[in-house]
């Protein structure tokens, strides 16, 4: 059975030649292939045999349809959410079996919503107005819609008429009502809610052969371009491909950018989706995957739930199609043999085929620098890295735009990696994502006060205020900007700057990862150069995963009483375990982390002191996790904060034994400190190296001697 | 080369049918096979190529024998570790290849120790009298020379008769000497250091052919009987094969016992050794493993290190001699694979050619109850478990006899594992092993101020003391005894009693592993009756490893200012968050840990307090983790406390799905209770449960109707 249906698009070519169903992820022609794949390519395998297992275990339950009544992970929300992950599991069942009761499951659903669907009011829990309708949020009915349209897509040919009809009308059509035009709003965003929106209403559109649809879809309800999902492309993404949310939500949007892509090319080849901008979208799925350390977790900048890694499903979406469509090169089946699933699909055949050919090279992680911003100049991520995939240290600056609701006030905050874990961490959101009790599963009211706090960050405080004093409407206007990046074979740095955050002070942060004659790994060295005509309070936290077994000065512990640290800005939910002063030596803290010795040493004088804290003041629901810092604090118009964070030793709590419990580089020393440049001099296993930034020399930036 | 040598000892056999070398781990007829066996057995020829890897990296470097200086983890500790590692690898590798390099290795350093031994002076960081010499601790002193005899009868046929002689006389007669003269308070004590000191000095009497050093470890210096290692047989374990000081210890207790006892096999097989007192070395290494979690790791009772698990090597010891001389059986081959190494050795090969012969059997965890005590009459520890090994519920119940010096004070302490992690959990020791930052690697002060005391486990504390007023001497006197043990196939029950603890107060609790029907798993029932005539303040700490998600009921949080809970006892180093009162209807604590949720569900009254509590006050120097409890608390002459902890759904970060949220236990009523029995009823699943305990029956002590 066919359907032929003659569309003309905004004066492009018409959508006869895919009319056929299925056309999204899976094709008539691929089907046959998967068939055939199945025998020969063990990952296609397996990956079906989850998918037939999800098929098989939703026809052992009578089809249930709730009235839409529970917040994120209460039963209503889950039940919905199984219902759309069972539709395009049996769905893709039935392409590959042929088995006509998987084709009655999607059939029997789907005539089951349109019969429901109208009738429900708004949520009752909804978070926005007018908001969801069968989940809490928007966004989620929108998630729901690009599944299901993907399992309808599936059994369209199996439907009668009336029952196709029936569907489209009742169910599809409103939906499309939904998103457009009650929630038109955030169908009109340039973020990603509006993308799974307008990827729901354009495949939608494809698969009913409703060209207006489609054309909502790519250029917003008012069909002049301004918004809609080539202006999405557009704005969200850097040249470089980087999302202006951060990993976290690059990770979140990359599957319907990606799939509505798909379906855009097999509908519209003539748009030449792939190559839009540049190919924006390739260069998104690797920027994707550029942005995780070894331990396969996203760096979690901004709001990010901290165990996402590109496991997740968005990324076996992304790197299928990458691999398949984008000819993204062999080093792309080494994340998905790491996945240990493909996508039931044209593409994950196509990935399942060349893993099975033992195509796989290994991922190449890349030092870079990716520009944030539409145009590329709104500030970046400066990446920093050294050693191979197994044991490799890695530096993340971010000097990114704001990144809109999301965005944490965290402009030049450092993160450390090292042996396949967080050494200098970033708290990430304060959430328990899908857990009902934790205020429905949102984020709670702790993630404005502390996750988005800039002392919750490895970033310089002022005057114990956030950056910005928190307006995210005024952060917005600026970005920080890269001074230099660089990534040789000895030496790695970028430098950025930030002249906005707050008023008559001047951010120069330079960060490099250096590896000494003799050392087994990598150095951070870090220069934060703080510059004001007045006088201000500097706080430059270093908050640390692992256990403090040293510390090289003398120090008072509040050992009897805690106190919070402030009343506002984030400082309130610090407990102030203990202060010390260094004076005019080095200071040195040293902490254990997965069995591995890290050091800071930093430079000292009179007026500095150490802070030792813990997050977790003002918390009456027990939201925040203990997580602890050493914070470096001086008053100050100008001020230096020169550290060196150190790998060293390690300690094998089975076998027992340790080596290398003091760190080897020490006496940092500032030779001279200038608008202009910084010199010290630091001494690793006796040896004295001399650093030298020149912050206006693009030539010779920095040198180490 | 062979030394005939005619002994006569104790009226017993002569020491002639093996005075050849190897004779200890090694033999000549086992390393002809081992030869052989290494092309054909992998994990023997992994073992070995790490032997070997060892031995090869010993004969890089010089060799460093320094003047002893500094405590565990320090450079001098650490090299003359390294050096009777080197030693046994170079003696083992000379074994197996033949290469005279390694003999000569082993030589030079065992001459080099032979010039330098004698003129040390005890050790200068010593932390006993007389102390170590090589080491801090004699202890060390006593594993290197386990270590090291062995190295030496390896090279023994390799040297000529001055080295030996040399060797011999500078070094072994002298470490002798040290140990049962100088040491000899250390040496006749009935504890793990004296099998330490025994099995050296016997083993070198084996191997340098000194009959009178071989009587002194297996009679003490006295040759009395009193003392020395058949004493240490008779009193160290219980007829079970439980080492009194607890899993941890004897882990480290069982590679001497073992070794020394295949010593003593080899040399004196008419002694029988293996089947002395009923085989106790036998159930020893079985008992061992079952005093482990699917996670691997031993129960962390009294002073232990938390991520010691049986792949340690003292357990590789332990499984390939129980499997090759006690026919241990081939579920201990499932054991040896996960360790994925043998010991290259005689008994190890027979475990490398079984492995590969493909005869492994899945290790059975036994639900059991194991006695402590010589006589099997001090109490013990009860083991409930439900489930597979890769799914296992378990529940332990610390009912054992003090442990000696390492001992803590927590009789009727419960643990509780799911989902292959802890869920209510054992603080273990506050020490830093290996780590000299950390009070040179020992146990921190804090580990008797916090590890040690009552309140940091999880039972029940009474007027805010230490059990036995946290006096060893009075606790050693008495031991809880057991009234119940059973394990069903749905009902599994361990019962208590410690009527001495606290004066005037009996303790007896019950712990129930319970599966209801259609439940996904088994609930722990938890019912811990207190008796006394007076009135008392009892509290009951439930330490959880986790995130809480949800309270039941109202409380009062601690938000700007936290101050310790008490000023002695353990109350000195925990903070208090938060403190609520359930009133009459049930309380109910539930938190997330390892993706999976636990809900701990409590009668409760109106004179019932909740406190929400965090381990760290009083910690100046960073001793201590952040571990954090809910504490029942109420004053009462008599009271029980009722309590169920349930497993409950689990959430899916990744794919973002979360399921069961909320327990399905709830209701508790308490029906009857008196001296004799307790009967409550629960709810699960809307169905009505009533459990009735008789504390005096033997044959109908509990039902679940």
């Amino acid at each position: 059975m066919k359907k032929i249906v003659f569309l003309i698009m905004g004066g492009l070519c018409s959508v006869i030649a895919f009319a056929q169903h299925p056309s999204l992820m899976l094709t008539r022609k691929g089907v046959s292939e998967i068939r055939a794949g199945i025998d020969k390519y063990p990952l296609l395998a397996s990956s079906f045999r989850e998918v037939k297992a999800d098929a098989d275990k939703a026809l052992l339950n009578p089809i249930v349809v709730p009235v839409p009544a529970d917040g994120g992970g209460g039963v209503t929300h889950e039940q919905h959410k199984k219902n759309y992950q069972y539709v395009l599991a049996c769905g893709t069942a039935y392409q590959i079996t042929g088995e006509k009761k998987y084709a009655d499951y999607v059939k029997d659903m789907l005539l089951k919503y349109a019969a429901e669907y109208k009738r429900w009011p708004r949520h009752p829990k909804r978070r926005q107005e007018p908001g969801g309708k069968i989940f809490w949020q928007n966004l989620n009915d929108a998630v729901w819609g690009v599944y299901m349209i993907q399992g309808y897509d599936c059994v369209y040919d199996a439907l009668s008429a009336a029952d196709r009809n029936k569907i489209e009308t009742d169910l599809f059509a409103e939906m499309v009502n939904e998103m457009s035009v009650v929630n038109s709003k955030v169908f009109n965003l340039i973020h990603n809610h509006a993308t799974w929106n307008v990827a729901a209403v354009g495949m939608a559109g494809y698969v009913c052969g409703r060209k207006e649809w489609v054309d909502l879809a790519l250029r917003g309800t008012a069909k002049d371009g301004k918004t809609g999902f080539l202006a999405q492309l557009d704005q969200l993404f850097s040249p470089d491909g980087y999302y202006t949310e951060g990993p976290y939500y690059q990770r979140y949007a990359i599957l319907p950018f990606m799939v509505f892509a798909k379906a855009i090319r097999q509908y519209q080849p003539e748009l030449n989706i792939y190559d839009y901008r540049n190919g924006v979208l390739k260069k998104a799925v690797n920027t994707s995957l550029q942005c995780t350390y070894t331990n396969k977790a996203f760096f979690p900048l901004n709001d990010a739930m901290k165990d996402k890694t590109y496991e997740s499903e968005e990324l076996v979406y992304a790197v299928d199609i990458a691999y398949s469509d984008f000819g993204s090169g062999n080093e792309l089946l080494d994340i998905a043999r790491q996945q240990n699933r493909v996508i039931v699909s044209d593409a994950g055949l196509k990935v399942a085929k060349a893993v099975a050919a033992d195509l796989a090279t290994p991922f190449v992680y890349t030092p870079m620098w990716i520009s944030d911003g539409s145009n590329g100049k709104e500030g970046g991520i400066g990446i920093l890295r050294s050693g191979s995939n197994k044991d490799q240290t890695c530096v993340v600056m971010k000097a990114a735009s704001q990144g809109m609701g999301h965005g944490h006030f965290d402009r030049l905050n450092v993160l450390f990696y090292d042996n396949n874990t967080e050494v200098l961490n970033d708290y990430g959101a304060v959430r328990f994502l899908n857990v009902e009790t934790k205020n429905g599963g949102g984020y709670t009211k702790e993630n404005d006060a502390w996750g988005k706090a800039t002392v919750a960050h490895n970033t310089l405080v002022v005057d114990r205020q956030n950056q910005f004093g928190g307006k995210m409407d005024e952060a917005s206007k600026f970005s920080p900007q890269l001074v230099y990046f660089n990534a040789g074979k000895t030496l790695q740095v970028v430098s950025a700057v930030e002249e906005h955050a707050y008023k008559g002070v001047k951010l120069l942060r330079t960060a490099v990862l250096f590896k000494p004659d003799g050392a087994a790994g990598a150095l951070l060295l870090d220069i934060f150069k703080a510059t004001s005509s007045d006088k201000h309070r500097y706080d430059l936290p270093f908050w640390y995963t692992g256990h403090i077994t040293n510390i090289n000065f003398a120090y008072r512990a509040n050992a009897t009483q805690l106190l919070p640290l402030g009343d506002k800005d984030g400082y309130q939910h610090i407990w102030l375990n203990a202060e010390g002063k260094p004076g005019i030596a080095n200071g040195a803290v040293t902490f254990l982390n997965n069995n591995k010795f890290y050091t800071t040493t930093f430079l000292s004088d009179t007026s500095l002191k150490v802070n030792f804290i813990t997050c977790g003041a003002n918390d009456p629901e027990f939201n925040l996790r203990s997580e602890k810092a050493y914070m470096l604090s001086a008053e100050a118009t100008d001020r230096s904060f020169v550290s060196i964070t150190e790998p060293h030793g390690k300690t094998n709590p089975v076998a027992e034994f340790t080596t290398g419990f003091m760190p080897a580089a020490r006496n940092i020393r500032m030779l001279t400190d200038t608008p202009d440049s910084t010199v010290f001099s630091f001494e690793y296993n006796k040896r004295l190296y001399t650093v030298t930034i020149r912050y206006n020399s693009k030539d010779e930036f920095i040198t180490i001697k």
